[in-house]
């Protein structure tokens, strides 16, 4: 029987958890945590994603607030506007909502960030960290939540060949480090693949965790993957569903049809990787507030 | 035939390269480059290095400086000095000569050092721009030299299965994201390994490219190598040979003799990848410098 690796089910025992601790904080007079996120202009699933991520902090008692500014806002503005932040002691937690117009540079943007308030984990200092070890950075959200819901369901990466396809910044590359670290949640051997990979279904095959995170839909086949992996799907494309009063539904990049039957465990999309995201943001914003509390 | 990797040989020739850089830098009228080595204590092999990169520094052109401090400097003096170095403008590169009296915390002095001038590579800031693929960081000067050596001798990790063993800071990590960045000496597919990997042999033997990074005199034989690869052995361990004067000689984790036979290109130990960290260094110290004056 194959295993649905259900994000919501989850991040909902994982956030009833973190609801827990705030809760015993407050009780102790301490304000509770408190995240920010920094919204600009009024690009629809930027402002779905802010508001998703304002509801899920208040469920566990935090508080979530969230900063609008106009598109033609200027990146010098932007920056003051975070270096404000940066000094404020009320703010745990600080995230900038991307893309930005293409006039600012996200780079600077999330330079600009305390690397201790950076519970999005973007910051050189923080990927350095990860890079090196280091027990006190904050870890990238979407492969910290992935290693969280691995965690829930059992999955113990280590001495497990795992195989990343995909490099990007925010999620296969940091996933790599997390996962090859000496730690808790790593000491799995890596291979990381990309576009530049030659035969990717030769790693595929082998893989015993294999995570996609390419952003071509339904690009994994049953053929590719070996019997008894497990599946981390992270990409979630809109693809056309006209049986949908939307007109679209979104599609990892996994074939999930075909490959169910042969795996042991896979992340259904939506509802798999994507409650995790912010799991890892809400984790992350959790443990910047209890490093200043406990 | 079998093509020995010389780093004497690459190392010689990019080494007159930055010669003939550093001349034309001076007949402009700008003074060379320069090199700070900061050495604590009284360490024989830490002097031997260092020595080494004082000369390696002169034989190119640069400034070659030695800060010496008693072994028992308080870290916090320790790092005033750093903080002075950090400031004068006339020094390029700074590096802090490991391993440090137990008293002092290496990550912190190193964390000291103005990212700018880290021509080790070793500070967060660098290491998170190697990871992000920003191309503003110093490289770390180890993998960094690997890569200039592979340059020399035309092997190109394109597309290529880089298996590497060891996951240190200094070699095993930072060369796993060089070879899988999207950079002209990266692009390569990459498995990481180290001491929890289960059945090392099965990763090995499908490498392209090996890079051996563990510290075990000897451990990969001729079976775990695949017919051509190319083997680049960063293993330098002290072994007793009675032959020679100082009852000692340099052995690499490949045993030489074995593998030699059956793969396409090899590092010998010594005089494979120890020169071209040095080499490494000293290019980081000139492109730190570059661009200054360029």
């Amino acid at each position: 029987m194959t295993l649905i690796l259900d994000g919501t089910v989850a991040a909902a025992s994982i956030r009833i958890q973190i609801a827990a601790q705030v809760a015993e904080f407050k009780k102790k007079g301490h304000r509770p945590p408190c995240l920010i996120a920094i919204l600009v202009g009024e690009d629809g699933a930027s402002m779905t994603y802010v508001g998703a991520k304002k509801i899920a902090c208040e469920e566990v008692g935090f508080t979530g607030k969230v900063r609008r500014f106009r598109a033609d806002i200027s990146e010098n503005d932007l920056i003051s506007e975070i270096q404000k932040i940066n000094l404020d002691d009320a703010i745990d937690g600080l995230i900038v909502q991307l893309p930005l117009p293409k006039h600012i540079s996200e780079e600077k943007v999330t330079q600009a960030i305390l690397p201790q308030k950076d519970v999005d984990g973007f910051h050189y200092i923080n990927m350095g960290k990860l890079a090196k070890g280091a027990s006190d950075g904050v870890k990238p959200a979407t492969p910290y939540g992935i290693t969280l819901l691995m965690k829930h369901y059992g999955i113990d990466a280590h001495g497990k060949h795992v195989v990343i396809i995909g490099r990007s910044n925010i999620v296969g590359r940091p996933m790599s480090l997390l996962l090859s670290a000496a730690a808790p949640y790593g000491n799995a051997s890596v291979t990381l693949c990309h576009s530049r990979t030659k035969d990717l279904s030769f790693f595929t095959k082998m893989a015993d965790i294999l995570i996609v995170a390419l952003g071509k839909p339904g690009f994994v086949k049953a053929e590719m993957v070996k019997e008894g992996a497990v599946i981390i799907d992270v990409g979630t494309t809109r693809v056309e569903d006209t049986s949908r009063k939307s007109g679209w539904r979104l599609k990892g990049d996994v074939d999930f049809e075909s490959v169910f039957e042969k795996v042991s465990a896979i992340t259904p999309v939506p509802k798999g990787v994507g409650p995790m995201t912010i799991t890892g943001l809400i984790m992350n914003t959790l443990e910047v507030y209890k490093a200043k509390f406990v």
